[in-house]
């Protein structure tokens, strides 16, 4: 094992200086404003879960969960997201109190990464869920609000791809006939490996018809003229009710004035396993992952003990403030130095800029190296020093 | 090992709930404000810090860290401090572009507890260093910021209590002699167990005069009193400096007008090790722990191969809620409930109340099991129901 240098971080894990906090901080407070005027109520959850518990119930692949043990010997694992932590508060309380819940978070999650990766192990996710309503209202209303929050954040130029599990699931279900053969096409889905799909289709012992059905299954994408060739892809009436609520959806949202974000992907697939109806991923520009995803998990509170409807949106806040591809530049600061014959004289005009809410720097001259270099960063800089106390010393410049 | 509840979380571990949640929020906003206005920039650091560089660095105690393996078999800590981390991005990073450098922190941290303990093992600390200046007048700069971001949160009934490090470790050497003899005194303070204390000097051989100077010692409380009493339990010019610096500390925290919160403790002992002058502790109402204490931490920064001096505060946002006492009261909200037929109606009524600042929950009618239910906690409830779309729909009440 190679000895560390001092200044080394874990795999994945960064620094966030001083330029880029600020942009962060700004953005996601704006992020917050929107979701709290939606009514959404914000909670938070602990870093460390049981691993049996809430671990079990993410959908976050096993070697992704950073792991350890408590002095009791039960493993504990990193949030690695905060739908199932949010699942688990609101099955033993708050459903209790109010149904539908509408819980906002903005919290750093934890996924373990590879050295290959490059990937960061720690992110902050700023997200809702709205619980206890099954109604395709809610859907859209998760998914007007995702659009409230990007706009909030200073994001316009951003799509939102909307499919439906359910879809997907009854299509190869028709076609391929047992579940691990779906589980199979559906991984090739969710690592968007559209040609590895194919090869693997073209290597089934299907009918060239049904392989056609396979193929043409990838083609819908777009605006709510993907509905009618799915309908046809087909048989029988099973499926259709996935197809209704994303017409219904698209309505809704047409209502919402948000249609402009959205386009049909029906082939859209997730990583997340609890996903059980509509779904959907929103990508913004410069980033190559998704900026944020979200759908619906009706399955996920059973886990805790309640049958209850939900769905949320998680988006990521590092890939937002990507795809913002902002310009760091810090807040202004005036800077007071002082010498000691003048102190109290100092430490009073710090205190008046600061009442005016400027970011006042109030410096001892003495605890200073290099003058010159340290007042450089400054808006304008007072020098309160020397013997002769007449006004308020010099301004630089 | 016993089975786990599904709604367990691991010792120590604790949910937020929105009520407690956006106290917090706002008083830690305050906090901020403050510091900023100082003149501090804010930083965020990993959650997770290699065991040999940070977590060595640190002043917790090796039981208090959670620990676990990365896949290079590093031990990682999640991080037990701020103080820390930030002098490695100091001594790495930004010390190279100003200093003296100001910079603030409002993060969890992590302490492993033991099962009788009942007391937090995740805990968010809000908080500044001074890093690269050796003066006093950051000492004081640092307490007075503090009172600032103090009264800021709301707070008015605290006290600080003022030490030296310096002044006991030369006492307690020209008493007792060894280091060794030394450290176990210096358990005893800062257990802040007087009665074993008093026990062991009785159990020392000393002289009656020397086990008296040791008795003195713990009385060294009060205003600027104390100094003259401090001065005569020192034999010859060491220890004298210290003493010095407390002075000046005095007249600077008078200038900022800080003195009424203020009382020295000479016999004031910190847990972390890593302080070496000047260091505090600050005490509110109906809170039997600190909730904050800070420090000048000269030695730190040349664990990561830099020489500076550095000085800093950590407030526990816990225990400043908890000495505030708060009240916890919702943020008012609105519902607009609404039918399908009128869905296009309510989603702009919400869109404009919101426009105004409102909170305001949409609601599908179809989506609520019980209506009385839902709607009792709103300030007002717009209902936006019905066949006939005569006005906006009838106001509750």
């Amino acid at each position: 094992m190679t000895k560390l240098f001092m200044f080394e971080k874990p795999l994945g894990m960064r620094d966030t200086f001083p330029d880029l906090y600020e942009i962060k901080d700004r953005t996601k407070k704006r992020m917050e404003g929107a979701m709290k005027r939606w009514g959404y109520k914000f909670i938070e959850t602990p870093s460390l879960e049981y691993y049996e518990t809430v671990g079990e119930a993410s959908a976050i692949l096993d070697q992704q969960l950073f792991k350890l043990l408590d002095q009791q010997g039960h493993t504990l694992v990193l949030r690695p997201d905060m739908t199932a932590p949010i699942a688990r508060i609101a099955a033993s309380k708050l459903l209790k109190d109010q149904a539908p819940l509408r819980l906002a978070y903005s919290n750093s999650v934890f996924r373990a990464q590879q050295r290959e990766g490059g990937r960061p192990a720690e992110f902050e996710q700023v997200g809702i869920e709205c619980i206890g309503d099954d109604s395709v209202s809610a859907d859209a209303e998760v998914i007007a609000l995702m659009v409230s929050v990007l706009k909030e954040a200073g994001l316009d130029n951003f799509k939102i791809s909307i499919g439906h599990i359910g879809f997907v699931q009854e299509l190869f279900k028709q076609i391929v006939g047992t579940e691990e053969r779906a589980e199979t096409l559906r991984r090739f889905l969710y690592e968007k490996n559209y040609v590895g799909y194919r090869k693997h289709v073209n290597e089934l012992t299907l009918s060239s018809i049904d392989k056609q059905r396979l193929f043409s299954f990838l083609k819908l994408r777009g605006s709510d003229n993907v509905f009618a060739e799915a309908h046809s892809l087909l048989e029988g009436e099973k499926g259709l009710q996935a197809l209704e609520q994303l017409k219904e959806l698209w309505s809704i949202l047409k209502d919402y004035g948000v249609e402009q974000y959205i386009k049909f992907d029906l082939s859209l697939v997730s990583h997340m396993s609890y996903y059980s109806g509509i779904l959907f991923e929103v990508y913004g520009e410069h980033v190559g992952f998704a900026i944020g995803n979200g759908g619906r998990y009706d399955k996920l509170l059973e886990k805790f003990g309640k049958t209850s409807g939900a769905t949320g949106f998680g988006l990521r806040l590092d890939y937002v403030l990507e795809a913002m591809k902002v310009e760091l530049t810090s807040s202004e600061q005036e800077c007071v130095l002082f010498s000691d014959e003048r102190r109290k004289e100092a430490i009073m005009l710090a205190s008046e800029l600061r009442g005016e809410g400027k970011e006042v720097v109030l410096q001892n001259w003495k605890g200073v190296g290099d003058v010159d270099e340290f007042t450089k960063g400054f808006s304008n800089v007072h020098f309160v020093v020397g013997r002769d106390s007449n006004g308020n010393g010099g301004e630089k410049r």
